[in-house]
Formats: structure tokens, sequence, C-alpha cells
């Protein structure tokens, strides 16, 4: 009987430390999946500005940037009104990925994209994955 | 003394699983509620819009759409300007829900929703349950 | 071997009340991270309406309100549209937090804001925060 008590107290106090480690790992992790969909130059502006703020705040932050719908224009080299912001933040490890829903309505190709940039099938199931995975979600704009 | 080091190695062992398991079961349901506030005609084409493409990338998505303020219109039988496309996502398992506090302000009554629609109490508290039981969340719009 | 079989079942027994446990506690506790970044009166009045429509479903919630970018003046002693509601939310325990960021830029201090309302140093940053600690994470606005 004894030993059953001191079995028990035993994984009481043995469980509760991996509990605590896993929450402590999830707040040292800095990750965010950061949603545009707004595109004019204010907006691009806005974006660029944010992200560097989260980066001066948060500097080990790992950060993807998902840009769908009125958005994509912001990643495309012959239209982005922020590019060197954008190849500023992905030299800093930021990853920028275009929407290929919005891409193909759109008749963009990967190779309009400002290189270094990435895509994703869809916008909002890369939003949902990253989520379950344990992203914290902003969604950018007024 | 041997006997206690195995119990120790056995514990360490033993735990790991369940919490790897959590994570596991977490990434492969997927559950997000998704919420709509503005109502135009083209917003609430581009809600249906991104649904289908929620679908088509995560045909096993559990999808939870609250409409609640502006959007309220969006699953009114006699004023949505997408009734087809609702009634199509309804047919397949997505899940639309209008908030109790909108319909008062707007004088609606359950009656006036499309046929299968249900409602919550309230929209914003919902999005708060869901996330906390693991969905993620979308809010929908520019 | 008996005794091994035992343990391995003790320890299955065990370790299933903890996790969930651990979830029970997250449903329990309602934790709410509010993004404000609209600042029109008519918007100013939607938050503070959201805000008391939180706490009516949820009477328990625990709302951190993070202002920023054009939500600023919704803060401000001088410039608040909704000054009483933002009192009364404050009196009822929910958090109200302007963005030192977004102050900067406004040339606005501490002594500014309405009484009672803390400053965060990046909204953003505030914003991810939370999430990892487990708060559920709304965006205010249409």
């Amino acid at each position: 009987m004894i030993s059953f008590v001191r079995f028990i107290l035993l994984v009481l106090f043995l469980s509760s430390p991996f509990l605590l480690k896993a929450q402590v790992v999830d707040q040292e992790v800095h990750r965010v999946v950061f949603q545009v969909t707004k595109g004019e130059a204010a907006d691009q502006e806005q974006a660029v500005g944010q992200l560097n703020n989260i980066l001066k705040a948060l500097p080990n932050a790992e950060i993807e940037v998902i840009c769908h719908g009125k958005a994509l224009p912001l990643l495309l080299e012959a239209e982005s009104q922020v590019k060197d912001g954008i190849v500023d933040l992905l030299t800093r490890g930021v990853v920028f990925a275009a929407c290929e829903n919005t891409m193909r309505r759109a008749k963009a190709s990967k190779e309009d994209l400002i290189s270094g940039v990435i895509t994703v099938p869809s916008a909002l199931a890369e939003i949902i994955l990253k989520q379950e995975q344990g992203w914290a979600y902003i969604k950018a704009g007024n």
C-alpha cells in the first residue's frame, strides 16, 4: 500500500514538468502567420511597417506573410510599391507567400513574383494549417 | 534502486507518446471558425468563394461560419445574394450561424433565415469558445 | 510480469486526467485579446458594444483590448468619443492597452490616456504573446 501511494505521488510529480515544459517551448518560439488582403500603396507601406515592428519587439520571431486577393501586387516584381522593404525582410528570414488561387485569377506566374517569394496552394488553408501547428494569427490592415 | 531508475525511464518513455499523439490529432482535424462582418454583394460573393477554396484545399475541414453585424443579410432567405452558394455549402456540411444579438437589432426571426442556418447567442462569444476548443480562426473580407 | 502490465495500465489511467484537466481549464477560463485598428466614431461605438456583448455572454471573460494605428484616439482622454463606455468597462476588469509605437508617432504621452489605460511596447507583439499563452484572438471592426 505504501508503495502504491508513493507510486501515485511519483507520477504526479513526474507528469507536471512535461506539461510545463511544453508550455514554455510554445512561449519561447514566436511564430506568426500574418494575413494581408489589401493592396493600396498605404496598405503596402503599413504591412511592411508592421512587420518591422514585430521584428523589433520579437527579434527571433518566425513570420510567414500570406498575401491573397487584392494583396497580390505587394509581391509582384513589376507592381510592388514596397519592393525594397520586402527584399530587406526576406533577407532577415521573413517568409512571403502568394496564394496560387489568387495568382491563377490574376494570370500571374511564379516568375512574376519578387525573387525569394514562395507560393501556397490556398492562402486560407495555409492560415488554418499554421494555426493548427501553434502559430499565432494576425490579420493586417485597418 | 535499479527498479526506481527503471521506473523513471518508463514514465519518461510512456509520457512522450501521449503529448505527441495530442498534437497529431490537432493537425489532422481541420476545424475553422470563419467570421463574416461585411454584407455588400461583393463581400457575400467573396465569402462563398473563400469557403469553397478552403473545402477544395482541405476537403475534410469542419467549418463554422459566423455572420454578425452587417453580414446578417448573407443568411436571410429574402435578402441573401448568394443563397444558392449557401445552400450548396450547407449540403456539404458547412455550418452557418447567425448572431442572435444582431438578429434582435435587425428585428429578424429564425424563420427569416435560410433553411438549415443555425443561431448562436453571441457571435464573438462563439468565436472565443471555438478557439478555446482548438479551432483556427479566420476573419473574412479585405 | 503481471506487475509490469499493471504498471502500464496505471500510467495510462493516471496520465489521461492530466491532459483532460489541462483542456478543461482552457475552456473554463475565457481569455481574449481584442484588436482595434479603426477610429471613426461608429467604430468606437461598435467596439464598446461588442465588448459589452462578450461580457454579457461570458461574464467571467478576461479581455485585453489592444488599440493601435487609427484606434489610438479611442483611449485618449481628450479625444475618445466613448469615454464613459471605456471607464465602465475598466471598472468591470477589461484591460485597455495603447501601442507605444503608435503613441510615439502620434506624439501622445501616457498622461494623455484615459486613467487606468495601460501601454504595451508593440501592439502586434502583445497579440502574438497572448495567443501563445492560449488567449483567443478577435479582430474588431467590419
